[in-house]
């Protein structure tokens, strides 16, 4: 597990102004780690002053993902790595794809596309033990995350 | 497959009052089951009387889980478990995550912590054999499950 | 990978003509395909006039889900679905539901029942490579998909 570091977090707002929609970069150092965003996350929804409703993160790529789960031990999202690729070979004579990256693109769909998570008064409704992670599959590699706040 | 004993689900309203943002309880009995909780899903989704929109039900924990799956032959989800057990093995020499329920995460991440259903006339529109299930996987316990409705 | 023909995508307006939740129809070939159905997703999102908010594509069956994978090289599908063969048997002594279909139920909720995508300026905002995919895991059938969008 790696925090995004502010730094690397950098919002883009769509060419609308619309501040429901906003793209954050960030920098992978790995072939395969999950990094916890929930902060930029919180931060965009901060900045939206939407009250109540729903925040969707989605991720535009097709060998990254994104998930929720534990954000206390670092080691929970490191077993989620490892017993993905244990299940999913980065090697195997049945792969057809040429580039080579086809446990990237399963995993991808296994973790999913985009996470959502209820807004109210401001806050992202997490779990206690809840944070959001951007799952890089096949970096290091710049990226993106979208994120969007849908007003209740 | 257990359905949540009507005692067992308890509603509670928000600080705001906001009728759109229930929190309800349930108590699972076994280390992993399925547990359809649609029925307790569609009267949240009655007493919000939101005519149409999207209703999310999300898990904020990280060793449960929430999917959709076949309501009819209870059968299905005993062997979704089944195979999940199968493929994320309960102990493994490679964990490091101490506290031993690191399958149950896995589990978590691959079930997803939230699903979307469409609200139509005050009526959640799920297939014919389609029921929500919450997931645990590192039960018993006490647990619970937050249900919002967008308007659309 | 299949494109669904145009034909084959028929669009049922709900009962009370909102027209924000529609039915297509598709029908599978294969016991197992993904068939992009992005075409027919934008279809819809450009008919129901929305210019900016959140687009649900909803499967309401048990035995198909759906997913955003690439859509460039069409062997990336084939492997998330070899890949999906290997690990969850068709056969297996200790399936218990009795239709002989329990990887097809176990499969749709790995991959899960909807996916979620922001639409801006009448647009699904997918990333370059993205589509999304209705995965047939017990066919060939009549399926449908439900599509609706979300004002934001």
């Amino acid at each position: 597990m790696t925090r995004a570091p502010a730094a690397a977090a950098k919002s883009i707002k769509s060419a609308a102004e619309n501040n429901m929609h906003v793209k954050i970069e960030l920098k992978t150092t790995k072939r395969g780690e999950f990094i916890d965003v929930t902060s930029s996350v919180q931060k965009e929804v901060t900045k939206s002053a939407i009250d109540n409703g729903l925040c969707i993160v989605f991720v535009p790529h097709t060998t990254a993902g994104v998930t929720i789960n534990e954000n206390a031990d670092p080691d929970v999202v490191k077993d989620i790595l490892m017993m993905l690729d244990r299940q999913i070979p980065a090697a195997d004579h049945a792969y057809k794809h040429s580039e080579g990256n086809s446990a990237a693109h399963i995993k991808a769909s296994l973790m999913g596309s985009s996470v959502s998570v209820i807004v109210e008064k401001g806050k992202l409704q997490l779990g206690t033990w809840q944070g959001i992670y951007f799952c890089e599959f096949d970096g290091p590699r710049h990226r993106e995350f979208w994120v969007t706040i849908i007003h209740s």
